[in-house]
């Protein structure tokens, strides 16, 4: 598609999946002039270098950020502020920070106030991962028809423009929108999913009469598809349920609520109030399937395990 | 492998995607001299016919079983004992009867008791499946490395043994099971898990202030995997939560107790707490990719969507 050169020099601050698949699809695509970046970790450092996910890396967000025309935060949300404080007498005047944090109110709550004026802040939010973590799980593709939410907040619209067309040379469509209502959205369609399967996942693995082996030999059954989002980065989880709490509490409650509803059903017998609320939820699927979402290959188009007898 | 002929005549009772993949396994590799099958819609036994998934279609469940050697009924739970009722004279001397429920204590409360003596009766259930339905869901690999679990419940070890065999030859591994326990290990690792994931979709397709365009657009954070789970039969899952009510409703009472747990520590900002358990979770996703349980691919190694802008 040619998008060409759109920063001349972009600083990716902490490196994992999300920073390392930004690294490899923009050089891939030559999106960046140059690409620095920066971790926490000599380990990590090293490895974004071998990964070939940025052209420099730095040992700290204040030499990365040097020059830089665009700065991505891609730390732990609760990481965010004390990065926004270290980094913002280096910025370049001009320049464009946003993140790629899970939570849009407390990222702007944490970074705005340090940021000084003249520089613009873009928050985004790729809604695109994996259960896996680090710089060596990012891939180029991982945006790919996934969306990016920009929640602008009153930046200049130049630079809200301009992160948009990055995020959509990367692969991704773009979507704009209040923080609040993207905390809330994403509460249900991302935390409230992941507590549910943590809590899930935890309860298997409490029980002692069902022993480990048994819940992993028979876990064909559904539950598999719980412990690969189990699987997911504790900090960054624990981060996300942190500061959106009050929308996931909320979220969470209505579950409840419902659950509470579905298990009276069980218990009293109720067979039709069960079988008109499973008919209803299949629709919601379709309508992914339809939206290019999600595949409709049985078991997400898993091959068949390796057969061990 | 070259099994051969393990039974002479075996009777499908059901043609919906258990029933479609075992015939097209017994078919392709030869492992029962004819299938017969049956259903209760002339368009099912038609399409079954023209999928090649049985070499004969009756109309009623009577004649199916009229001379075979074993008899496999795949109905969901809540049919078995009508089904029962109405097989039983006509069973072959010798026979066995066996079914694909996924729950087992009331399986053997509903069929066990219409069984004439001189017919074995080995209740089996194939921890296989995908959120399809139907006979034209079927495939003849859907069992390749999955467990079959066999809950005897005091058969004949000869009855037992050729049965096992039979499920080995369609690819899956074979373990035996007490009845009770069959049921308290899939309500952990099948039944709570999708009455979790129906009741998430419900809040889902409730909430008014995310339309339901929103949660489709943003599914790929998680929510999508709950909607594939959300998306099975609603008429066998009825029958499988009003079947196991005890075991099912005592997982979703532990299940609430940690759930408010986490709540609590996210309400308090214990953040520790999250970490921990968050981390003690991943352990298990580990031990069903060892165990050739799921793929390590990231999201279930999904291909990504088409781009569509």
């Amino acid at each position: 598609m040619g998008a060409g050169v759109i920063y001349q020099r972009v600083a990716l601050i902490g490196l994992g999946l999300i920073a390392g698949s930004m690294g490899l699809r923009m050089k891939r695509d030559g999106l960046a002039g140059e690409v620095v970046g920066t971790a926490r970790t000599a380990r990590t450092r090293e490895m974004a270098v071998g990964l070939g996910l940025c052209d420099r890396v730095t040992e700290t967000a204040a030499e990365a950020v040097a020059g830089a025309d665009l700065v991505v935060l891609c730390v732990p949300v609760g990481a965010m502020a004390a990065v926004a404080r270290e980094i913002a007498p280096h910025l370049a005047p001009g320049a464009t920070v946003s993140d790629v944090g899970s939570v849009k109110r407390a990222v702007i709550a944490a970074v705005g106030p340090h940021l000084p004026a003249g520089v613009h802040f873009v928050p985004a939010h790729p809604v695109a991962g994996t259960e896996h973590s680090g710089p060596e799980s990012g891939f180029p593709t991982l945006f790919d028809n996934r969306w990016c939410l920009l929640t602008p907040d009153g930046a200049a619209a130049e630079a809200v423009d301009r992160l948009a067309r990055l995020w959509r040379a990367m692969g991704s469509n773009v979507d704009q929108m209040e923080p609040d209502h993207h905390d809330l959205v994403l509460a249900v369609t991302s935390h409230a999913p992941h507590l549910i399967a943590y809590t899930m996942v935890g309860v298997a693995d409490d029980l002692r009469r069902v022993t480990d082996s048994e819940v992993i030999k028979y876990s064909a059954a559904g539950f598999r598809d719980f412990t690969r989002i189990a699987a997911s980065d504790p900090v960054m989880w624990r981060d996300v349920f942190l500061s959106n709490k009050d929308a996931t509490l909320e979220i969470l409650g209505r579950f409840t609520e419902e659950l509470f509803a579905l298990q009276r059903a069980i218990r009293t017998g109720d067979g039709d109030m069960l079988h008109d609320y499973f008919t209803r939820t299949r629709a919601i699927r379709r309508g992914i399937i339809e939206a290019g979402q999600d595949t409709d290959a049985p078991n997400f188009g898993r091959a068949p395990g390796p057969v061990t007898e």
